[in-house]
Parts: C-alpha cells; sequence; structure tokens
C-alpha cells in the first residue's frame, strides 16, 4: 500500500474502484472532483460506467447525478455518458461523447455559473448529496486530503456528502503540498468578508480537513490529468492577441492601467496563449492573474519573471508543461496558488481586485450581447464555466474570438445572439482579428458600427442589412427586425452555412 | 439665508439656479443625486432646461449627458429630456417624457447595471466628469453634506466632478441626519473588504465630506420629492403575493429558511408591496431588507414591529409616507440606513447577507431567461436597475409578475424573450397569479412545463405548439424553432396583441 496514506482509519478503506462503486446506488447524487482535466477521479468512474452496463445487462437502469467543477476527462465524463450511467450534470462540461448525449437529449445538463455551484450544494437546491469522489495526493497521518492538481468544489462536496470516496493518485507530485490555499466560506447565515486583498494572498490551509467518519473507501491510482496539447498558435490568434495588447496599451495611454500590476484572468484555449506569448515580449510587468486555470501561457510569464503571482482553482496544461510542473511544483508553489472555487470565483474578490476578463464566446450580437455555450441557440458546446463570474465583476470584460468559424460557415457577429449567457449589460470589449470594438460608455445604437467593424468581411454586407431593416423599426433604443433576426442562424441550419 | 448653510465660505456661493446652471456648458458631462423619485436636484434641471431651449432659440445647440443614481422625477428627467437638453443618459430612467425621447431615438440612453455605474465613472470610461449637481439636507460648519432622502451615486459624483453645485431643500426633514452611512469603497489598486456583515451594519460616516474649494454654486431650494401613490392592491397582485408567501413557507418546510431573519430584495411597485402587506400577517418575524429602495410595505412591516432594519439607497414613499418619513425621521433613522449605491447594490455584501430578491419583468421565456427593460426587444420601459445586481448574488432569486399585461394582449411567458437581461443561469424562480415556477436544478427541458404552468391559460395552447414545433430540433439541450422563436413579438407589433 502506498505511504501515501498515512492515516490508520483510512489505510483500512483502502480497496478497488469497483469495490467502492459499490457505495454508490442508483439515483445517488455525487460531488466529484475535477476542473479542466485536472484533479479528477480516475478510477470511480469507469467503475461506475461499469455498473451501468451491468445493470443495463440486466434490463435494470442505474443512473446517477454528477456534479463537479468544472469539465473533467474521457475517462470520466467521457466513460459515464458513454454507459449512460448519468441522469442529471452540473456545472460545465466539454467531453465531446457526453456533450452527444446531452445534445441528442439522452442526459440532462445544466449550465450554471462556476461561483455558484458549490454554492447551491450548501443551500440545498438539489437536496442531499450522497457521495464525495475525490481525488487527492495523499492522505495525512490526520486524515486532511493534500489536494491534487485542482480543489474545484471539494471542499462544498466533502462537506456535504453522506460518504466520502477518496482516490489518492500516485502520479501526482507529492510537492504540490503548499500550492492549495484551501478557505472555507462560512455558511449562511455566518458568512464573513474574504480576507484576499492582493491575487497572492494566502488566507487558508494546505490541506482540506474532512469527517474522516464519513469515508467509506480509499482507491489507489496512478493516472496522469487529461492534458491535451495546444495547437500552435496560427496567424488568426496571433492577430487577436496583437489588438488585445494594443487594447491593453491604450487604457495606459488613457491613464487607466500601468505597466505594473495588470492583474489578468483568462479562459482557456490558443487565443488566450497567445495573448500570454504576447505579453511575454511586451512592455507589462509585475502581471498577476486572479483566474481559474492556469496554463501553459502563465508558465512561461512566471518563468520569464513577467508573472510575480498566479491564483487560480486548477491547471489546464500540454503534457510537456504538465511534466515540468510535477518535476517543479516546488518552486511553483512560490507563485501559483489553487483555491477552492468559491474562492478563484467569487464576486467579491474578482471585484475587489480590479482584474481584466477575457473570455472567449461563441458569437456576439451587433449589441453586444453575447453567447457563449450553444450553436444556433440550441447546441450546446460546453458552458457558460467562470465567464459570468469574472466578466460581471471585472474591471473591464473582454470577448475575444475569431470572427468565424467552420471555414466562414459560421459568423461570430450576428444580429441577435441566438443564445444569450451575457447581457448588452457585461460585455465591455469585444476583440477579433479586425480589431477591437470598445463599447463602454455607448448606448446600443452606437456600438453597432464597432460590432460590425471587427465582423469578418464577408459577413458585413449581411449585418449592414440587418440593421437597415432593423432601423426601420418604431422604437431607437435597440432597434430590431425580429422577422429576420435570427436569419444567419436559420441560414446555418438549413443550408450549412451563414452566408447568403 | 437659510441657517441650513453652516458654512462660511459656502454661504457665499448662494445663488439662483438660473446663475448656477452658467456653470454648466454644452457637452459637459453632469452627475446628478437622484433615486426613483428621492434626493434629485429640484432647480437645476429646469435651468438646465431653459439654457437648451435659449440655445435653441438662437439656432445653437446646448446638450449635456446626465448620470444619477437611477429614476428621478418629471422636474428632473422630464424637462430636461423635453426640452432636447440632454445627449447620453445613464444609468436607468422611467420618466414618460425621457422614454418617449429614447425609444424615438433623440437621445441616448445607456442602461447599465446600478452597481457598475459609479464605479465606470471612478474608472475613467466616460471620461472627465464636468459638474456634480448634488441635493443635501443641509451643509455643516465644515463644508460636509448631509444626504436628503438618498445617497445614490453622490459619493462617487462629487469626487470625480471638477465642480460642484448643491441644492440644499429645506423641504427634506433635518432629522434625516444619521439616516445615511456613507462608505467609500476604496479606488483600485487600494480596495478591502466591505466591513458589513449584517443588514444593519453601519460602518461610515453620517456625512458626505467634500472638497469644498470645487463648490461652484449653492442653491436654496423647498420642494417635495415626487412621492406618487400607489395603487391599491387588486386581485392579481394579491394572488402573486400569496404564492410569493407559499413559497418562503416552502423553503422554511425544505429546511433552507427559518421564521426568523428572512432577509428580503425587492423591486418597486405594487405586487412587491402586496407581497409586504403579506409579510405583516405572517408567521416570519425579524425581517430584515437589504435593498435599494425603502418602500411604504416596509415602513408598516417596521412600524408593525415585523422588519429590525432597512438597508437601502434611497426612498420611494406614497404622498402620505413621505410625510410620515419626515415629521418621524428621528425614530425611522434607528432601523433604516441609507448607504451609497456601491454599498447598498455591491455583489461582495449582497452575497454575503443572503438575501432573497424579488424583481418585477416585461417577460420570462420557457427556458428561463428574463426580460426586464424591452417590450417586443425593442421599445425600453425602464432599465436593468439593480435587478442584475440582486438576481446574480441572491440566495435565492424570485422574479414576480402578473401573467399578462394590456388587457390579455401580451403574454408575460414567451417563447423566446425578446431582450434578455436576466440569463438562465441566474433566474431561479418565477412566480405569477398562475402560481410558482421553481426552476432551481432543472435542465432547460424541464424548465418548459414550469414555466408554462405560471403562464397565462389563454397563452398555454400556443406555448404548447411552439414547444412541441421547437422539441423537432436536432438538439435537445434548449430546443428552439428560430423561424417563430418571436411570433409572439410580431403578432404584437402587427397586430397590437401577441394572441393569435
Amino acid at each position: 500500500m502506498s505511504d501515501r496514506i498515512a492515516n490508520a482509519l483510512l489505510r483500512g478503506k483502502v480497496m478497488s474502484a469497483d469495490e467502492a462503486a459499490q457505495f454508490i446506488d442508483h439515483g445517488d447524487k455525487v460531488g466529484m472532483s475535477g476542473f479542466t482535466g485536472a484533479a479528477y477521479p480516475k478510477a470511480l468512474p469507469t467503475a461506475i460506467a461499469n455498473r451501468a452496463k451491468e445493470a443495463q445487462a440486466k434490463g435494470e437502469t442505474y443512473k446517477i447525478d454528477v456534479y463537479t467543477g468544472a469539465s473533467t476527462a474521457p475517462d470520466c465524463d467521457g466513460v459515464m455518458a458513454e454507459a449512460g450511467a448519468i441522469n442529471y450534470r452540473m456545472p460545465y462540461q466539454s467531453d465531446p461523447v457526453m456533450r452527444n448525449a446531452i445534445n441528442s437529449g439522452e442526459m440532462k445538463y445544466q449550465d450554471i455559473h462556476l461561483s455558484h455551484s458549490g454554492q447551491y450544494v450548501e443551500h440545498g437546491f438539489f437536496g442531499q448529496l450522497d457521495v464525495a469522489v475525490v481525488e487527492a495526493t495523499r492522505i495525512t497521518e490526520e486524515g486532511h486530503l493534500i489536494p491534487s492538481s485542482g480543489v474545484g468544489n471539494n471542499v462544498d462536496y466533502l462537506d456535504a456528502a453522506k460518504k466520502i470516496i477518496i482516490e489518492v493518485n500516485e502520479w501526482q507530485s507529492v510537492d504540490l503540498e503548499g500550492m492549495a490555499d484551501v478557505y472555507r466560506i462560512g455558511h449562511l447565515p455566518n458568512r464573513t468578508p474574504i480576507p484576499i486583498i492582493n491575487s497572492g494572498d494566502r488566507i487558508g490551509k494546505t490541506y482540506i480537513d474532512i469527517d474522516i467518519s464519513k469515508v467509506v473507501a480509499v482507491v489507489e491510482t496512478n493516472a496522469p490529468d487529461r492534458n491535451a496539447p495546444f495547437k500552435p498558435v496560427d496567424e488568426t490568434s496571433q492577430k487577436i492577441a496583437g489588438y488585445f495588447l494594443d487594447f491593453l496599451e491604450g487604457e495606459v495611454k488613457g491613464g487607466r492601467l500601468a505597466y505594473d500590476n495588470y492583474i489578468m484572468q483568462s479562459g482557456v484555449g490558443n487565443v488566450p496563449n497567445a495573448v500570454m506569448a504576447g505579453l511575454l515580449d511586451s512592455k507589462f510587468e509585475k502581471i498577476e492573474a486572479y483566474t481559474e486555470v492556469i496554463q501553459d501561457g502563465m508558465v512561461d510569464l512566471i518563468d520569464a519573471g513577467k508573472m510575480t503571482v498566479a491564483s487560480a482553482t486548477s491547471f489546464s496544461l500540454s503534457p510537456e508543461y504538465a511534466e515540468k510542473m510535477n518535476a517543479e511544483a516546488k518552486r511553483y508553489r512560490e507563485s501559483i496558488i489553487l483555491r477552492p472555487l468559491q474562492v478563484s470565483n467569487h464576486p467579491e474578490v474578482i471585484r475587489r481586485v480590479g482584474l481584466i476578463s477575457s473570455n472567449g464566446m461563441i458569437e456576439a450580437d451587433i449589441y453586444g450581447n453575447i453567447n457563449s455555450t450553444h450553436v444556433a441557440g440550441q447546441r450546446i458546446m460546453n458552458g457558460i464555466g467562470g465567464s459570468g463570474d469574472f466578466t460581471r465583476n471585472a474591471r473591464i470584460s473582454t470577448f475575444i474570438s475569431p470572427s468565424d468559424a467552420k471555414d466562414g460557415a459560421i459568423s461570430s457577429i450576428v444580429p441577435f445572439a441566438s443564445h444569450i449567457d451575457h447581457t448588452e449589460h457585461d460585455a465591455m470589449v469585444v476583440i477579433t482579428e479586425y480589431g477591437v470594438a470598445d463599447l463602454r460608455g455607448l448606448a446600443p445604437r452606437d456600438r453597432v458600427a464597432k460590432m460590425i467593424s471587427v465582423a469578418h468581411p464577408s459577413y458585413r454586407p449581411l449585418l449592414e442589412e440587418y440593421v437597415e431593416r432593423a432601423n426601420k423599426s418604431k422604437f431607437q433604443q435597440t432597434p430590431h427586425d425580429l422577422a429576420t433576426a435570427f436569419s444567419f442562424h436559420q441560414r446555418l441550419l438549413e443550408t450549412g452555412s451563414m452566408q447568403k
């Protein structure tokens, strides 16, 4: 048995994943660790999937509700979705198999602001949580859990669940110990201010203290996180990153930002990584991240001495960077902090530190409403994630995206967003490879030209035509032509392209 | 001269409103006091309107940008809009004349989350603020302002403006002194936690300290706030209030709420007042309000010993209650606190106290997206106000509304909300006179039947027909039929009714 399980009582609970899965009944509500492919349980999901398949073979049903921190991995969300083991899932996912199951109506999915998810469990909106399945790097002699590569909603799920199953993953470096800063948001009505003033403030413990009498099983694993390589930075991403940096420079010139202490929040992906690559060669110094996820680009900024601290709840690294993080966790834990999701995404702290948020999108409309989740208003991709937590409370909120997708078949700028995840009241700046649409201080009609200026040129005439029709409206605050507001999306559904 | 102006320097600045208006130039950005008809400047707006008319008579233009706390009154927003004196207005309005000017395209209006408005001025998103025009009850010997019946964005505007004009309104009771709790949110990067733990905590000063060297004019007034009578509670409001109370009772039964210490946020209007009347006879005790606006119903709850404290930023009272407030301000200031808008609506405090929000709406769609602002997506009514601040950060967010409007011509439940101010990620509960749609924990498709159950019966078949069409979609997360998603609104625009 691994010496990573130092608590005597819990050593007595070690068993196989299949045995542990017997503690999870059909209909159970299960809270799992896992956030953007890191720190998810590696063994239980397959065992759960197997239970579902066995039940089906006997003509029975075995389905559970699964709550996580955010997205997990093929060997977690993927296997369970494939086996039809999930009835309901929240708050975020990005797995292709699961996405198909959701879009085909086979399983239920609720897309929830990440900062709300743990809180809703605490408040009892889902009823009693049955089981928490949480990965740890090790278990201390006292029975405390040392978080692995992410914290997510672990504290909330461990506190709320009747039963706890712990996976101890030998793959995770023991040097991660000290990176987590575990702070419990007081339960209502006993909430007090969260004492974070600066992104780098540590306010909690390096471990999660749990009620060990609730632990029914400990499972040993040795498996890597899902660490997907990033695509090399393409020309479009580079152009967008260039405009983003221009925007920051403009803020400096306008006296609204300094070269020191720019505080970054960043969604995950290739464009954000291009932005971070751009920052490497910029005049910005002492950059801080108060964000959800540590990405390759932030590691580079730390290594280059450009970023002083990165606060997040989890990692999303390429395999190469994940190796490096594991090997050098002792060094990185000086400048990286992993917080519970409720803290990393808390409106209170986000607003206090004064960050500039930067998130991707599926589409924006001419008035600045943002669709982050549904293609043509119906086909869900991933989910809102923390984009709402950060956008609403950022000092400046930006959305960055290529101006089109699918070889030009889809425009990222449309007349009317077909699903609205961030409203015209929240989005301040939209950036594509064609420039920056700075919507701050503008009434809706004054935003239109700015938005069309960042659309792909091939879509600008169609957008102009729409605006001409819309402007015939009797009502000029937010003119629309409702009969053709979704014409771009209808064409996409009918012909495969938004182009005429 | 009134002895309400105790500062010697400022006594030397007393002049007429017309003289004071000469300090406001064409093109100026002007921050005014005023929130839901209380504490707005009573004299300058008319003087500004006159300047605009004089300029027009000479073939010249005189227009200013006006920022306030929220809505004001006919003798403020109304006279300025009527005179064409306003170029741009934020963050909220409700004046009929101004609304028409906005909808006809004569003036620009940006509808901003109230909690963002003062902050955007601080951040310089609008450029330099030229003038602050702020009503006070009196000016102390030191030159401090004692707020009148509201605080709103006064601190932000007084701090940011180059010039200050003060109106001292004799109508406002001097006994209001002590009701305001003026706390300055630190400017970035020096923000610290706001030390409010409970709704009733006082953390600031009873006055606003200003840079008196910026004061260019002091104007004496003696005029009442706009205090509109509430309509008597009608049957529909009473039914909605009944369902709201049933909902609260359900929360108590479910162990998610206690009869003591229910913390209320409430929008303004007849339905909220009916809810408060219902609370008078309920089992709920030690109710607190952490809200924007003090209304008649809260005064009744305080008088009945049911409400221990009401924290807000302003008043919206009937004339009768305004008289009472003025006469008995000494007593009421023991249980009423008026805070700066940035504090009353701050995400940090709202989330910490754990309130149940309750706001009106124009329409909700079958998936729980909420339109608070635009009829048929285009004709703006008032604005989002603080509904986003409270909805997003509430422990439980509710929307309460009659199921129809305009004698049945408009349904409050529609297939696709024609303007989305609160997304499916934010709205938890929708209540009409037909019941409670509790959407918590439900995937989008599972919300549909709940939403239709609270629609007006005359619209249910039309909604069912839409759902049948929508469910033919290839994508089952949020099925829609985009060709007919706005069919209700198109019929309304074409025929004057959403009914077929």
